[in-house]
């Protein structure tokens, strides 16, 4: 229904990213624009802009918002590939893999600021926005901290992983959500909704992500499931096979040490048959009908909301 | 004359750097303290104080503003280090070679939102002091980024150095003073004045400290000469010396890549007698000749400003 207003936020969104930082150093103008120049679905800002609309504001009010959180989110892409040793995004080398470290370092921090003036240029600019940008950097930061440390640990529970992918990834997603309705002047009370409507979707999102990363060729996905499971990569679904079917999933993770289509496979199935990945479905759904029950609560026009909700759930389908 | 406050001063931004972020994730809150805690002079914060009570303000005013600053201070030292490949920093291991390049990334990135929550914190909260400190942020990535660049250019001019550590090290001081007279509600005009001194001490400072590396034992310095002189470092002095002695300077640099001791000493001769070190000298005075002259435009109390401009001209003696 809203594809079509989708595709044209997003070219829109787009053309604003490539006019953000065009003069400076070459080795930050180079990386950055081509960072921002990437195929990214745009999910976020297009999110700010709904919101911002929902709570009957327009477009032009939530733009700098919309931009400011797509760079953010862009910052922490850089920054997490060369912790994650990621070679490709998007279909393109990583910056530290085209360029080096330094460079995606150094790329990655001065995005922050671009992202900072950017919240700042808001047409009506409020020190909340500026709350709500700087806790959510402060989250994504910390949720990736957990991330990591997660690598090393045999121990994470379900609910710590919650936890972290909520830093992680829901908190940006709540913070598309809330700086729409912020940069519209919605009361605080509504904020803090939409806002927990944008973290459940985030939640929901994620673990989409684990299911799909399992399920649907590693090459749709844009990054590596290889690495990902052979290292033990904790992810919704295999918390909970380490938890309930420990030997079967070793023997499987083995085989996929030497064989890794057929280990793959053999942990495809383990997940289906221990009824894993059912659950995790049904997880998604629930989570989803949170977040939708919460925009039920508001008083405003909910549909590109929802339609935004779906988009969730059919994604990979 | 203010030593003893300066000791006062810089042991109350010690224990306000430690309160900063005691939760979050173990791999967070350990790197950032462990920077916090280090042996810095803590010049930053402390011309913050000055500026601000110079203006007839006091130090709780301008604390929160101080500590933020140090703290971005801090973060450019950590990525820097990653950057420059630098095992060793205040007599301490760096965070990338204590931990790994991955933790010091995101202690870093951390920090940044730490220091912004910190400028956030500010008793008379202005957002002049939010634009100042994102557009200090902008400058130091880019001095950086130009640093950078400079390591691999031949044709580096003198003009293109005092843009470059104009802003990698300049802006940040002059942020410093900035920070400090927006806290006490000084007057746009006399913002700027008291920024541009800082920038210019900021210059001095750093011209300075390029003199130091070449004729002081290396381990004061607390960095290594060596690899900053063996990989062509660019710097107030070697630019000059590259112009203008380009042949007797390669002969010394080649001789330091098989004897260092006999290399340097040749090096330390060579400004010597083209008079490039006396040049840059008086450059270091005249720079913070023309700071104090800013000074004296200001109608503010100009003491602990003047006394803070002869601590860079007497360091290193």
């Amino acid at each position: 229904m809203f594809d079509k207003l989708i595709t044209t936020y997003r070219d829109e969104i787009n053309s604003q990213l490539l006019s953000v930082y065009n003069s400076g150093p070459i080795s930050l103008v180079e990386p950055i624009n081509y960072v921002l120049s990437g195929k990214g679905k745009r999910v976020r800002p297009i999110l700010t802009l709904f919101t911002a609309e929902s709570f009957g504001g327009t477009k032009s009010e939530s733009m700098s918002a919309a931009v400011a959180v797509e760079i953010l989110h862009n910052f922490t892409l850089v920054h997490d590939d060369i912790m994650d040793e990621d070679h490709i995004r998007h279909g393109k080398p990583t910056v530290h893999h085209k360029w080096d470290v330094g460079t995606a370092i150094l790329s990655g921090d001065a995005m922050l600021s671009l992202a900072l003036k950017m919240i700042q240029k808001s047409p009506q600019f409020n020190e909340k926005l500026m709350t709500s940008f700087i806790d959510g950097l402060q989250a994504v930061c910390e949720g990736q901290a957990y991330d990591k440390e997660f690598e090393s640990r045999e121990d994470v529970s379900l609910d710590e992983y919650i936890n972290m992918i909520d830093l992680k990834t829901g908190y940006l997603i709540g913070l598309s959500a809330e700086l729409g309705a912020i940069s519209v002047g919605a009361n605080d009370e509504d904020v803090v909704k939409v806002r927990n409507y944008g973290r459940l979707i985030g939640r929901a999102f994620q673990i989409q992500d684990d299911l799909l990363e399992i399920y649907s060729d590693s090459m749709n996905m844009g990054k590596s499931l290889e690495s990902d499971l052979l290292l033990g990569k904790k992810t919704y679904l295999m918390i909970q096979a380490k938890e309930s079917v420990p030997s079967q999933l070793n023997s499987a993770l083995e085989l996929a040490q030497s064989d890794f289509t057929l280990g793959l496979e053999k942990v495809r199935t383990l997940l289906i048959d221990s009824g894993i990945r059912q659950k995790a479905e049904g997880k998604i759904k629930s989570v989803i009908k949170e977040a939708d029950l919460l925009l039920n609560e508001l008083n405003i026009e909910t549909e590109k909301l929802s339609f935004f909700s779906n988009l969730i759930t059919i994604r990979g389908n």
